[in-house]
């Protein structure tokens, strides 16, 4: 009965499986060089199947993009703390981030790496997600300013600059954090927790943006507010 | 004489116009949509000739990509103060480079977006370069620490996230910032100035490096040092 039976999955089941071996594979080799036969045999699956489920390579990809997109952005949304301070959200929606790309380190690397290339179809569907995330920390800063009484000094743009600018550092990070690493068990190096990397983004961010917010600003000679240090090494 | 000798152009000169080219088409297109046709026309020149020259599109893609990484990375390092304290070279490189990828936006669509993707050999070369820049910039991040007496208080791997975050950052800047518009001469967009984009992310690092370099951290209530502001609102 079992062996029989366990060839009866469910579509819906195995469509997951064959995304979960497109994730794999797509992170490994790269969109170009990933070849069906390798998904379908991750997979478990013959390759007719693959293309009778989800068409072609192109379909295929997109289909992981979407789930990838949506599973994060799930992911990041269920972590952030509704009605809490700015610098809270942000910390509770960057440890989200930081974990779930932890946990999905294959799919972040097709998020990030492989989806990005200019001018193909998929590439707008990244963008569009990541056009969405921005929009939410860049609301989230506008609300940070206004909470600390400055929101006329910061102009829109620089709080839309500086918003891209956090996703970016976000997204290096990420990238450096979970980076695979084959060198074995010998090998030194150790991922960080994504609760270190979520403190070193939030120290490196926010203390900046705080500054920003009670009007500091960095000038050729210095913080502005402070002694000059800068200043006086310089001449 | 002009019509027959302006056919002799010198072969050196012939292929920076077939990568100028190049460089266009891949940034607009997309790798794998740009045709050697299209570059061709764009360049003026027979297809045959470009394969006589550059060989086939993905040589002439490591090509153009060999000389915007160069050009880049010269651009900043010719920018950078020697000698000054770490936040100004920081300023002064950033400057370069928001004013290198600000005049040549092509070329820092075909390094950012094109040349990422996993597994293609010329993701290697551009990987190579951003390496040596998150060095640079880790050292830069390691002297100001130094400078600030808070060498201990910054763990080696923190220092190497936080220059992961910094190029992030602005690799995200320079995207928005250069970002091509087609709205035409009614659209609103205008374009940062290159000296705008660097202070913005000055501002956004430095103030928040100097914080974290006179060991002030951000915690879940807030910058700690400071009245808990954050950690109030929350309760």
């Amino acid at each position: 009965m079992g062996a029989v039976k366990s060839k009866r999955v469910p579509r819906a089941i195995r469509e997951q499986q064959m995304l979960d071996a497109a994730v794999l594979t797509f992170a490994r080799r790269g969109y170009a060089a990933a070849s069906m036969d390798e998904i379908a045999e991750v997979a478990g699956v013959s390759k007719p199947l693959v293309y009778l489920y989800l068409n072609s390579k192109e379909d295929l990809f997109s289909a992981v993009i979407r789930r990838e997109s949506e599973a994060l952005v799930a992911a990041v949304t269920a972590a952030v703390e509704p009605g809490a301070t700015a610098d809270r959200q942000l910390w509770s929606g960057l440890r989200g981030f930081f974990a779930h790309t932890a946990e999905y380190p294959d799919g972040w690397a097709v998020l990030h790496q492989q989806a990005r290339t200019h001018g193909e179809p998929f590439a707008r569907e990244v963008a569009v997600v990541r056009a969405e995330v921005v929009a939410f920390v860049t609301e989230l800063i506008g609300a940070a300013a206004k909470e600390a009484g400055c929101a006329g000094e910061l102009a829109e743009r620089e709080v839309a600059g500086l918003a891209h600018a956090l996703v970016g550092a976000a997204e290096s990070l990420a990238g450096w954090a979970n980076v695979r690493t084959d060198e074995g068990p010998s090998g030194e190096r150790e991922h960080p927790s994504a609760k270190d990397t979520a403190a070193t983004m939030m120290n490196f961010v926010w203390a900046g943006l705080g500054r920003l917010m009670e009007g500091e600003r960095w000038a050729p000679g210095g913080l502005i507010g402070q002694q000059g240090r800068s200043a006086a090494v310089r001449g």
